[in-house]
Parts: C-alpha cells; sequence; structure tokens
C-alpha cells in the first residue's frame, strides 16, 4: 500500500514536470525566438528576411494576456530601433519595460481604458507609412482588451448585441461576423491602418483549430463576411432584440453607405506576415518529448478537446482503463496527453473551473485496477475564477475523498470542484504564467 | 474533386471491411469455439479439462439476443450429448435447433413468455445434481429476457420499483443491488440452484468493463450486496415510492427471514467457471488486423467508450483532425477504432440512433482539410427503434446535407438523425447480427 503512495507521489511529481515542459514550448520569450529572430540589421522570420535598414520607424503594437512578456521579448531582441510601443494588458499583468508602454484594461469584460488604448493604437496605425515596420503581438483575450466600436455606436450597445446574439443561439462564427462589422479595428481594420507601413503579426493562438480570424477578432485578417451577412444573420434570429444604433449601421453598410471590412486579395494585406509563434499543439509536442524521456510511452491525442467537461473527462479514462486492460492505446507506463477547452453546464453554485470539473470528474472513472495520475490545468494559470490553474486526480482520489467525508458527486452536482480539491490538498497553483494556449492535460498509466 | 468522391467512396468500402472483420470475432459460433472446444469425450474451456464421462445429464440453459446462435454453435458441438435445452431469445430471433428448444419472450420490456420461460429454466437447473453439466449461455439483453421476481412479488411491482429507483437517480449499481434482491434467479441464485452440479457459463459481454455481476444480474456470479443494502439505498433516496410488496420483502430479508442471495466464497460457487468468450474489445483487435492489413496506421481507442453522444463524438474529430494537422496521434493514411455505448439525452422528437446520432453529430466536426469517414454502429444490427444498424458520415455529409436542404443541426436537435442519414443513402443496414457487444466506431482518416 505504501509503495503504491509512493508510486502515486512520483507519477505526480512526473505530471508537473510534463506539463511545466509544455508551458516552457509556449512562454512568449521561447516562442517568439523559435520564430523571429534578428541578425544585425536583418529580421528572420519564420522563413522570410526584413532589412531592418529600409525601416525609419518600428512600432509595437499588441493585445492580450501574454502581451507584457511578448512585448519585453520584442524590446530584448530590438531594443531601441523600437520608436513607440503600445500593448494592451490584463489589469495586474505587467512587465518593467524601457520603450513600450504597457496599457492596462478590462477582461473579459471590456472597459473605458480598453477603449482609449485601442483607439491610440488605431491612431499609431494610421501614421505608418511606406517606411514603418509594425510589429503586432496578439494572445489570448485580445478580442475583450482591445474593444473599439464604430462612430455612433457605444462600448454598451456592442455589449447588448453580443449579449442578444448568445441569447439567440447563433453560432461564433455569425457573432464574430456581426462584431467585426461593428469595430474600427478588428476584422483586418487594424492591417487596412497601418498600410503602406509592412506588419508582422506574431500571435500566440488560444484558439480550437488557430483559426487567425478568430484569435483577438482578427485585427490583421482579411474578413469573410459582409454587411449583407449581418443582416441575413439579424434575420435568421428573427426576434433579436438589438440597439437601435447597430441595426441602422448594419443596414447603412449593407446599402453601401459605409466602408466593407477588408477582403481577402485586398492590397492593405500586401504587407502583412501573421505567424502563429505558440499554440496548443507546440506545448504538447515538449511535453511529449518530457513523458518520453521519463520512461511513459507517450500518444499526443489532439490539441483540439472541446465538448462538456464531465463526458470528454470520461473518454479520456474510458483510455486509461483500456491501457490497464488491453495495453491499448499503447502499454503501461503510458502517457497520453491532449489539449484544448472543454465546457461546463453550470447546474450548481460551487467555485470551480473546467479544468478542476475535469479532473473531479475523471476520479469517478478511475476504477480499481492500475495506477493513473492525472493534471489539468490552465496554461495562463488560471482556472475559472478561481486561484488555482487546475487539479490532480489519481486512483487515491476517491478514496481519500470517502476518508475526508466528501461526497465526488454531490462536488460535481455543485460544480464545486475548487472546494473538493481544496479538501484534499490536490489544487494545481502556478500563479500568473504569461503565455495562453488553452488548457493541458497529463494522464500518466501505470500497472 | 471526381478523386475526392472516388477515395470517400473507397474509404467506406474499407470502414465497412473493417467494422465487419469485428464483428466476424464475436459471431457466436466462432467465439464460442476459440474458448471452447470438444475432443471425443474432453471439453477444453478456456485452459480447464472436463471429462464428459463424469456427467450422465448435459443441460444447455441460457438467455440473451445472441442465444439461438449460442445454442446452435453448441448444439454442433455436443450433439446428442445435450439432454435438455432451454434458451430464452428475443421475439424472431430464432434459429432451427435439434436438441435444444428456444423460447421467445419481451425485451426490453419484460413479459409473461419470459417469466414461464426463467421458471422453466429455474426448474430444470435444481434437477442438476453431481452428474450433471449445466452448460448457460449468456448475451446481452439478458435481465429482460429472464425475468423471475420471488414469490408474493409481481413483474409490475418489480417494474415499479425499477421505475422509481430510475427516477431517483440511484445508481446502475444500486439498482442492481435491490433487483438481484427481488429476483429468484439471478444474483447467483441460478448457480446456487444448479449446485451441486458443475456449471460453465459463456458469456458475450454487452457491458463496459465486462462485469461478471452485471451481464444479465450475473445469475451466475456471487452477489457482493445484502438486504441491508437495499435498505440503505431505499433509505438514501427519501422518498422511493416502492409497492408495499417490495418493501415488505425486503425488511424481512434484512431481518433475515428470507435467504440472502450466495455471495463470493459459498460452497454453491466451486464448481463455476464464468468465461467470457467475447467482448468489443476482441471486435477491436479483429478489426485492427484487418485496418492494418488495408494499409492503415491504426490505433484501438477503448472499448469503453460511454458518455453524452454529441460530446464522445466531438472527442473523436478532434483526434481525426489532429491527425490531418500534425500527424498525432498518428500519421494518415489512419484508422482509429473505439467500442462502447454512448447515451443521448432526448431533446427532439426525430427518430434516431446513439451511433446514428454519433455520426451526425461527427459530421459538424470534420474540418475541410483531408478525408474522413467514419462507420458507427450497433454490432447486434440495431440502433435505437430503427431499422437500421448504424450510419456513414465522411468529409462530404455536411457539404451534400446543405445540397439536400437538410440542416445538421436542426436534425441533430430534433434527435433525427435517421431521416437526415435516410435522406442522404448513408444509413447503415446490417440486419440482425446474432451477436452483441455494444458499438464499434471505425474512423479513417486521409491526407
Amino acid at each position: 500500500m505504501s509503495e503504491t503512495v509512493e508510486n502515486l507521489k512520483r507519477m505526480r511529481q512526473h505530471a508537473v514536470a510534463i506539463f511545466q515542459s509544455g508551458l516552457q514550448a509556449v512562454a512568449p520569450g521561447d516562442a517568439i525566438r523559435a520564430y523571429f529572430r534578428r541578425e544585425d540589421d536583418r529580421l528572420l522570420v519564420n522563413g522570410r528576411c526584413y532589412d531592418l535598414c529600409q525601416f525609419e520607424t518600428i512600432l509595437v503594437l499588441g493585445v492580450g494576456k501574454a502581451g507584457a512578456s511578448m512585448a519585453k521579448t520584442i524590446e530584448q531582441l530590438l531594443g531601441d530601433r523600437i520608436s513607440l510601443g503600445i500593448v494592451i494588458v490584463k489589469y495586474d499583468h505587467l512587465e518593467e519595460l524601457q520603450r513600450i508602454t504597457l496599457r492596462e484594461a478590462g477582461h473579459p469584460v471590456p472597459d473605458e481604458n480598453g477603449l482609449s488604448a485601442a483607439r491610440e493604437i488605431l491612431e499609431a496605425a494610421k501614421r505608418a507609412d511606406e517606411k514603418t515596420l509594425v510589429i503586432f503581438l496578439v494572445s489570448g483575450g485580445g478580442s475583450a482588451l482591445m474593444p473599439l466600436p464604430v462612430d455612433g455606436i457605444s462600448l454598451v450597445d456592442k455589449q447588448d448585441t453580443t449579449r442578444a446574439l448568445l441569447a439567440s443561439g447563433a453560432t461564433i462564427h455569425e457573432m464574430n461576423t456581426i462584431r467585426k462589422h461593428l469595430s474600427a479595428i478588428k476584422g483586418g481594420q487594424l492591417a487596412q491602418a497601418i498600410f503602406p507601413g509592412t506588419l508582422i503579426s506574431l500571435v500566440l493562438s488560444d484558439v480550437i483549430g488557430d483559426d487567425l480570424d478568430t484569435i483577438a477578432s482578427g485585427p490583421c485578417v482579411p474578413d469573410s463576411g459582409t454587411f449583407k451577412d449581418c443582416l441575413k444573420i439579424i434575420d435568421k434570429y428573427g426576434n433579436l432584440k438589438l440597439p437601435v444604433s447597430v441595426k441602422t449601421y448594419l443596414h447603412a453598410g449593407a446599402r453601401g453607405e459605409v466602408p466593407e471590412t477588408p477582403k481577402q486579395g485586398d492590397q492593405v494585406f500586401k504587407k502583412t506576415f501573421n505567424v502563429i509563434i505558440g499554440s496548443n499543439i507546440n506545448a504538447l509536442l515538449q511535453a511529449s518529448q518530457m513523458a518520453e524521456s521519463l520512461g511513459y510511452n507517450t500518444l499526443i491525442l489532439s490539441s483540439a478537446i472541446e465538448g462538456e467537461t464531465v463526458d470528454v473527462a470520461g473518454v479520456h479514462m474510458a483510455l486509461a482503463r483500456e491501457i490497464l486492460k488491453s495495453g491499448h492505446p499503447l502499454p503501461p507506463p503510458a502517457c497520453l496527453l491532449s489539449g484544448g477547452e472543454t465546457t461546463v453546464t453550470i447546474k450548481g453554485a460551487g467555485l470551480g473551473g473546467r479544468n478542476q470539473e475535469f479532473a473531479l470528474a475523471a476520479a469517478q472513472h478511475m476504477g480499481s485496477s492500475g495506477q493513473i495520475v492525472l493534471l489539468s490545468a490552465g496554461t495562463d494559470g488560471t482556472d475559472g475564477p478561481t486561484d488555482a490553474a487546475g487539479a490532480f486526480a489519481d486512483s487515491s482520489t476517491s478514496q481519500r475523498a470517502e476518508l475526508s467525508g466528501l461526497s465526488l458527486q454531490t462536488s460535481l452536482d455543485a460544480n464545486d470542484s475548487y472546494h473538493f480539491f481544496e479538501h484534499l490538498g490536490d489544487l494545481y497553483k502556478t500563479g500568473p504564467t504569461n503565455t495562453n494556449v488553452m488548457d493541458l492535460r497529463v494522464i500518466l498509466v501505470d500497472s
């Protein structure tokens, strides 16, 4: 028995090492340096070469949760070549910088600080000319941190629109189509403002599938939707209660009285280069190397796992149990890795996050044979409205809970994973990690 | 484009070949012969040897959806050594037999025919003596097909009890504990009746985890629950509306006025041998060989997949898309195999089954790159209340649906997968397969 406890403890340390190794691959510093290299007056960016002597001005703009450390890395690489820098970050996500100004703003609810910083970024972008190089740093949270509705539409109008669309059952794609058309900076409009300047956009992806037009609502990416599409969507959901200002504006757009967002093939994108410098799969690949070096047969399942947390956790555990039973999909000692972002349909009034709920649901399905350890955590160091990044579950969780008078099912029904794992001492806390590529799950299975 | 269509067509043929190959491994004939061999007067059963000369009487008893073809195989093997045979099957699941009588009964709702056949089986079992060998054939559906409540409790009382437990949120384990204590034949009581006869129970598993005490409510397996556990469960769910006859009986049992079900270690199990002759993993293993012979890099994910169908399908497709994107968990051309039984929370009034719904949900998540073909189907040849075993979905499903004026989302919301796939010609119909090891899914991915 004591041997089992020791082994679970060792496996837990391995899970942390594997997770941390994945995190390292997407730390903004390493991630940027992997794709963006300076050799004297040359910039080598993912296969392209830029001659810095061509540019009189280098602007660093940016937005997102990883903004501060991305900015810091760019300062280290470009130093005094930077003429001006403005990067919007979440409150208290600061770094000490020399040349780039960090502007704090509201997230997930946009606020006036975000609005004025977004305006400042757009103004700076518009001043770019042929001799300007703009480096735009994008990471998760960028959409809320950089709100800039068009003239005549207030932040509140835009938020009401989002709420009405959510309530109507509109898809995320439909919501984005409308939101980009109410924005003065998203849907490619930042790239449009920067043209004829040269634009390198370095992107840390926090979305499933790494679609550039979704991350931060694609400020540097052609918009595939039109004003007419917006009206179709409004028609489709019939009783949409949209603010009058929004309806009026979209109709004016459809009549051609307002310019369309820039489209694929437009010349404004001729000097734009979007590079994904880090995404969930990068973290999984590096985590996988660490797991193998620790002696585990390792399998990356997918970087695009989504769906209701409890059910997704059940599928993961079905694989773990099969490993113990038949040696498929691979023989123990085994490590399964997956990433993405699951959802939680809230039913209870408890405290938790999707990663903690994943661990709680998984604990129910670990069975009685062999040893299983799971670590599920957010790469940004936060999970739901809690101070934990995630939680551990293992083959002893269910028994330890019982001994502590905790009911797994009751905690799950109440969505109260935080208090459950807090009581067991099984929360995983990292503090802010300065990066964000959604969640990682490490599952270790030993016979 | 035509090349794509051709390739999807070929992949679909492969999916069928892979599925059928899995099915073959769990066809009762092959499955029984793999574990149960006769050499003149010796029976070799999964490593044990029985001398047929020891026995004056050989009884073949059995219950389950695969009963007819299991019985046929046993007749082929033991022929005129069989003294008597009674096997309960679903209506219209017949075979021509010489020595074994098939009794048809109600499923999933038990009926009077099941009751009288169960009584007949128990009577025959009680006549077994030291010179009797009983071969008991168990397969899916056995619980409903062989209802035999104890004296004083009617079939209706037992059904009301099941309904009340379901409504209370009791777990399947708790329900089984109570149901075994209301039965005169389940929870090891058939083995008890057969003792001191010798009992070989051949089991085709249709449950996740292959737990012997769950399959057909474990008529030949020690019962881990007690009458006292039954009272605890009733207490736990407070307002359980149970028939008076049921409450009275369980209380009498807890007071020791009624004999307990037989337990682990009881001598009545000394001459019992339970052998699982086929389960989902056997089907997956053989399917996997076929997939590899067709040139696919193949991975068995798990034989124990459960959970809400839509979410489980999403996870499977996240793996398929990752194969196309990064070559993980394995490079294309790839085959992912999984088995188990998912659930569908019914929201709409449409027609379908969990396999057809799986295909419908998967079609939403196939993405636009590469080619994906999915076949999800029940190994018993039926899926929900339909005449199909399952359905195909592939990378062209969503586009073909649109061209036909079908909405994937609308069909999903209405749980109307049958009509969706019927319209596209993508239902998979096999007719009754005479076996049942839950569902199989074949996913083929080509770049």
